[in-house]
């Protein structure tokens, strides 16, 4: 696990003065993910948990959803520079049971050939594609419980403080237990892993769950927490306008500008227990 | 225009206290970049500068280098939602003197046939495929211009004060003056709208710009400053080891942890005029 950070030397400089000085810096990889051998996608990642992240990446495309459906995963010994293994190109066997997806996977979320390329379309081929109903995990989240998340994933980040580069994400139960965190130069890959590290161990659908995330929550996002069956997303920063939408169809409580003891809830606020709802309505009223 | 944001009502909560108010929220959609009529990507971006942004990523793809070289751009009309343009596929016809490109096209910078999937695969990709050398651009930069480009940047963006939820890319001279800013839900995105907004004035290569983004850097941002001949790119959080690997390789000068007075040089410090160099050598010695 060398590889998740490299040091560098640098010129730091603060006003008129610089000096050099050795910069800890987050891995930056391409991985090339193959299913039954043939080449599906690239993606540039952080070196480390790469089974689960290829593992989570067909989970959210809605290729496998359980941990029989993989039946191996290795490094192809045949991607070599030099002799050496790059360790940058993992090959999945499906079970027979599961078809072998396209190679155009990543255009199945944003378009349908029926309808154009639109948000609406973006929405319905979630719904379509996805196996588990989230709109009825009967979840109850406190906003006490929740705001105590930000600060358990960043102390239970262990490359962070000394990259300042990576994203994170982590998996909570209801009582703020932290089951899983992962990292990655891109927030999509820390998310996957999350998901690949649970599929492997067949606990999707992961009801009752709440997925932390370090950024911002974009559509593919919530996209992943639903292909995963997680009911709840909750992130630092804001959410997009589909991301928002996608919540609302598929009933995912979704939390934006977690910060202290402040958060928005754009969607499912239903979950938040019924002194957050009363208050609201008291206040609305 | 009014696309570039959406209103919602959402639940804010304090402490104990909530109330329903409306947020506006930074729009996502899809949009499909066709080239003479076939499909060759989706991204999901922020609506508007759709032409600047198709032109773009023609160009950080190594497609196309010159306003010639894009004969035409429209909205598809036959991308409909009960008859209505969707306004999320562009179709941009090339000079008969430009190839077409693949459709496997995002996997020219990540991985070549000959020596597998590997970061130095990454760095001789864009090598091979660029048509400017940024290593020979002779300008000179200041650590006193290039902190001001933080607040610079955040005081031309339109959007990101009501949002929170975009990342911005400026151009900007040696002596600090902006030639374009450019917003999106995806930092990638954001880079190509200004790349090609300057690709349609046909002012590539961009000789003596530096390029700032609000976020990280990754390999893929420098891959682009590299395709558009910029030599300085600018960041306000951390690069990753690819980006610094490929900004050392391609001659390009790359600034992270841009805040305040500080920033670290990772690559190309003799641009930082005599000043920078000397102080760094003498406390280095």
């Amino acid at each position: 696990m060398g590889r998740v950070t490299t040091r560098y030397r640098v010129l730091r400089l603060d006003g008129g003065v610089g000096a050099h000085r050795p910069d800890s810096l987050a891995a930056e990889e391409p991985l090339e993910i193959r299913v039954n051998g043939r080449p599906l996608t690239v993606t540039m990642r952080t070196p480390g948990d790469d089974f689960d992240l290829a593992r989570g990446f067909l989970v959210s495309e809605g290729v496998v959803s359980s941990a029989a459906d993989v039946t191996s995963i290795r490094y192809c010994a045949g991607a070599t520079v030099g002799g050496a293994n790059t360790y940058n190109v993992v090959d999945l066997l499906l079970d027979a049971a599961v078809p072998t997806p396209e190679a155009s996977l990543e255009r199945n979320f944003y378009t349908t050939s029926s309808c154009g390329v639109c948000g609406k379309a973006s929405l319905d081929a979630v719904r379509t594609v996805s196996r588990w109903s989230v709109h009825s995990d009967p979840v109850r989240l406190r906003a006490s419980t929740i705001v105590t998340l930000p600060d358990k994933l960043r102390a239970a980040q262990r490359v962070f403080d000394r990259t300042g580069g990576l994203h994170a994400a982590g998996l909570f139960d209801a009582n703020g237990a932290l089951s899983c965190v992962r990292e990655d130069v891109g927030r999509h890959n820390a998310v996957d892993k999350v998901i690949g590290w649970a599929a492997a161990q067949d606990l999707l659908p992961l009801s009752g769950m709440t997925l932390m995330v370090s950024g911002r929550a974009s559509f593919e996002l919530v996209q992943k927490a639903v292909m995963a069956g997680i009911p709840a997303l909750a992130a630092v920063s804001a959410p997009s306008s589909l991301a928002v939408d996608l919540a609302r169809e598929m009933g995912l409580t979704l939390v934006g500008f977690l910060r202290g003891s402040t958060m928005n809830v754009y969607s499912g606020e239903q979950r938040l227990g019924s002194m957050a709802t009363e208050a609201a309505v008291s206040s609305a009223g």
